[in-house]
């Protein structure tokens, strides 16, 4: 098969691979229905992240199991499920606290934009959906692999409660999931960071009450006059940069939440900072599986549409330009179509 | 009256100064039936923080009520009170969210090694108790003050549950009283990092059930084999460093719960480590007016004895010695008689 490998920055190939195979009795092997480019996928694309040496990439999917190994015993062939980026055995220690993606036995899953992938951990980490799916739910279902459930703990980690006002930092896939994660979990008032019109747009269909469109010192200004000098509740960081993390700390008020779901990239804390802010912080890879169950029933339900962030579908092979795209915020969320 | 001024680090003077006036109208006076000196008053007192000119030292204190302003509502003369560090109008939305040590009109107290001290915000910041005290149970109403509240808030900070495993950094008073906080909450396995014999004892009588002498790389090792590679469910950091809080975060469970309480000084954590770790964070300064109630029911009722951290007994005027006791770790903590 042919599948997307990343040589150095800026140099995404679609090119000759080998298939996928089962490696271990827990494995499975799923055809995808579609697949994405994640902003995480950017930093390595942008040279900010190193990679040593050419990396298959992909970790968002969903689609139909095609084979399982023999040690699987709830997934089967022929069922559409979802997974996320970490595989896990959803029975230690840390997957029963709801730390999946902290599992002892996790593995990272990559080369997801591809037609067919390699599932480890299959029975812990994928989940089945009710039936096939109709074709318009699939890009709700393949958001839920990894934005939807990121954003939602973003808002989980930040103990979002009804009538709770929540400021979200960043407008890309995750930002503009954590803002209708916020609303579903009864925000009153929700104020997305965004700088950009379509974005600003979708926000507001998902929840968004005010935009700011400032940053820095400024954007805490604003969100404090907003709050009438209190901060908010919740600030959920949803970029991983210093600036990002600043504007969050410094958007709460004492005793309020500060979730950060994006890996932070050369971020340091000042503690006597966090300290005197009285801030509680709580973040890390998302646990995507705790919640996939949620997120399923409400996608299927149509209670939420969070495939909306897809606002480019391509060819899987012009995966290249879904990566241009979105490095130049033409896009939001390039879709792949195998 | 006489009272206690640091001149310089290591220059601690009990000397002549004014006596304290009703300056606000929500000011109240106290004569002070005990004080003491605390682990923070040794920063400045090794020149490890600043300061800048004499500074009158002392921010615990309890005592009875000698004068109140005219906007006093609630304090009377004649009361036995106790305060803590910041005071509080404890009718701000800070305030009513629990964290008065973040209100919106906070004043530092300081000057309180003294015979007689001015309490800004009386109705707010003073509780009285439900009658005068004999006098065996002052240390403990005067460790209400701040070590004890502080210890409370490290184990609630860090969600301390019945049946947790918790792990207590640091073997100061407000270490051994979040063991005893700790257990108050039922907490099923205590750990206590000490290599301090006097303070493992008392560590042990509080309700730690385990003593680890290792420290950073280590001290986290042996954690992580006591709890059979799990992390401890909350750690709680009550020193301040930049060892003690890597010691913490290295040491909790992903999902677990750090908390601190000491004022860090030089502290920088690493967000990504952070991220990875899964770890929820909470401190800041202990907003003990919100525990003060349940402080003082717990002691009035004898079911605790925080006051034991007191194994130094010093006249006031001999405010120096106990501060020398202190910093070569001869005492605890010491408490001072006017």
């Amino acid at each position: 098969m042919h599948a997307t490998i990343l040589h150095k920055p800026g140099d995404i190939r679609f090119e000759d691979c080998p298939d996928p195979k089962i490696l271990a009795a827990t494995d499975a092997i799923v055809r995808l229905s579609a697949t994405c480019v994640c902003g995480s996928d950017l930093w390595p694309y942008r040279g900010i992240q190193e990679i040593k040496q050419p990396t298959p990439m992909g970790h968002e999917y969903c689609g139909i199991v095609e084979e399982v190994g023999k040690g699987v015993t709830s997934i089967r062939p022929g069922q559409f499920v979802i997974g996320s980026f970490f595989a896990s055995d959803n029975t230690c220690p840390h997957c029963k606290a709801g730390y999946q993606s902290s599992c002892r036995h996790r593995e990272l899953v990559g080369g997801a934009q591809a037609p067919r992938l390699r599932v480890p951990l299959a029975d812990g980490t994928l989940v089945a959906t009710p039936e096939i799916p109709p074709d318009e739910l699939v890009p709700s279902l393949l958001a839920s692999s990894d934005v939807f459930g990121t954003g939602w703990f973003a808002a989980d980690a930040a103990k979002v409660k009804p009538g709770a006002t929540v400021a979200v930092v960043g407008d890309g896939a995750v930002g503009l999931l954590a803002v209708l994660s916020a609303k579903q979990m009864g925000a009153e008032r929700i104020i997305a960071m965004s700088r950009h019109v379509a974005r600003q747009k979708l926000a507001r269909s998902y929840g968004a009450t005010d935009i700011v469109e400032e940053r820095g010192v400024d954007g805490i200004a604003r969100i404090q006059d907003l709050t009438k000098g209190l901060g908010a509740d919740a600030v959920l960081e949803c970029v991983g940069t210093q600036e990002s993390m600043a504007q969050a700390i410094g958007a709460t008020r004492p005793g309020g939440f500060v979730s950060y779901v994006g890996v932070p990239h050369g971020v340091s804390l000042d503690a006597q900072n966090l300290f005197f802010r009285h801030v509680h912080l709580h973040g890390g890879p998302a646990p995507v599986r705790r919640y996939l169950p949620t997120l399923i029933d409400l996608v299927w339900s149509r209670k939420v549409d969070p495939g909306k962030v897809f606002d480019l579908t391509l060819p899987l092979e012009q995966v290249a330009e879904g990566y241009r795209a979105m490095d130049e915020r033409r896009a939001i969320k390039a879709l792949l179509r195998p």
